[in-house]
């Protein structure tokens, strides 16, 4: 059987020469800013702009938890693809998985997963407002 | 006639891994995020915190330009010294210069200058509050 | 008179989460790293990959000097246009200029310049390959 | 019984305006680039500069996975600690943890793991040199 279609949302970028370092391919923590952009992607494939769930919801999104398994380095200009999903989605806490995959999607040079949950502007845990559950289920 | 030594402030830190790119030397954009490190040591220097001045006084310093002259490049781990000084302050605006020397102070590796004016947190101009005025005078 | 569509080159990006700061808007030192995505986007669409000048010809092409005027903020997750022009290209030197539009091209959020000579890999000043002077001409 | 004082290195630094994001915190990439500051500080105390290691051996060490948990935020300009261990030391492996402080010591911002094999310049799994493994014994 094979995975429903729309149960991730791919990102395309390019390897910036800021993100490289001395040994000549991409600094490790630039995946973390990967994975975010995968985020704001996923939110927008997905019907929202997570800008909005802070704006008009005062609803944040921290980070409580981040991991990488770095496979295969990533070179400068080399354009890849970050693959996002919801791995798990509740009303205080969600998890996505990345999948850091070469622009022709035949090589996977990194994965990992965030965890976060839910809070207001004071930093303090919250629900999701319900208008939101139907574009993470 | 030598210059009064407290018409700089210097701030010591060290070129990190991140900050390298695969030239392996510091990235550029680098520089302007050692300037504000330099800004804030500047600041605190004078005895005041610049975060009391976003935080107590909703006063905002944003910068409206910047430059840089690249002359030496710096290498990982390398230690350097950020020379801030302040060249212009006015009400409602304030120029910083800075020189980027290597940690024994003989090698002028770079040299910019950022400007800067005062706002609240809606963005528009304001005058800096007069208890910060001594401080940069 | 209008300008040859030629001249210049169009990046499109969005504002990442990582690029904005607790002012709630991009980040000065981002600019310099979108200029740089300027340039590369600059090469490729005419003709040829800056990762082929440094890999295949052991040319290199760091700032000497850079600079950048910001005029209205950018916020989280807008898309927004880097537009790069060739301002002066000799055999050894090479300067480009920036202007950083709202995605509609009807706002002028920043602009910029940035001076490049061309060195070996050693640092040391060269002149650009003959093969790739008709790209920047 | 207590732990040998011996046993971590502790890398005081501070939070840069440049990584805080618009929820008014450290973006959570920041934290990878802190942990490298930490083994950074770790070798240095240890006696060695990770920098010859690069240079003067060609070894070097990348990172093949990372994870971080974070527990409470830093905010702009705070002191902070960065606490390395090395947890992990084999002749192909290596793996630190860090604790990331306040600068009191008192509270626990975040935790995390780095896990490192050693390579050549050409990215292929090596053994450190010998002269090293005094080190990190």
């Amino acid at each position: 059987m094979t995975e429903r279609p729309d149960t991730y949302v791919d990102a395309r970028m390019r390897v910036r020469y800021a993100e490289t370092d001395q040994m000549g391919v991409a600094y490790y923590s630039n995946y973390l800013v990967w994975f975010e952009v995968g985020r704001t992607e996923y939110c927008r494939a997905r019907g929202f702009a997570y800008s909005d769930l802070e704006e008009d919801n005062e609803t944040f999104l921290p980070v409580v938890e981040a991991n990488c398994r770095y496979l295969k380095p990533l070179l400068y200009d080399r354009e890849f693809v970050v693959r996002t999903r919801v791995k798990t989605f509740r009303r205080r806490f969600l998890a996505f998985t990345y999948e850091v995959f070469s622009a022709d999607l035949e090589t996977l040079h990194a994965e990992g997963e965030t965890k976060h949950v839910f809070t207001g502007p004071d930093g303090r845990p919250k629900s999701l407002p319900e208008e939101f559950h139907r574009f993470l289920q």
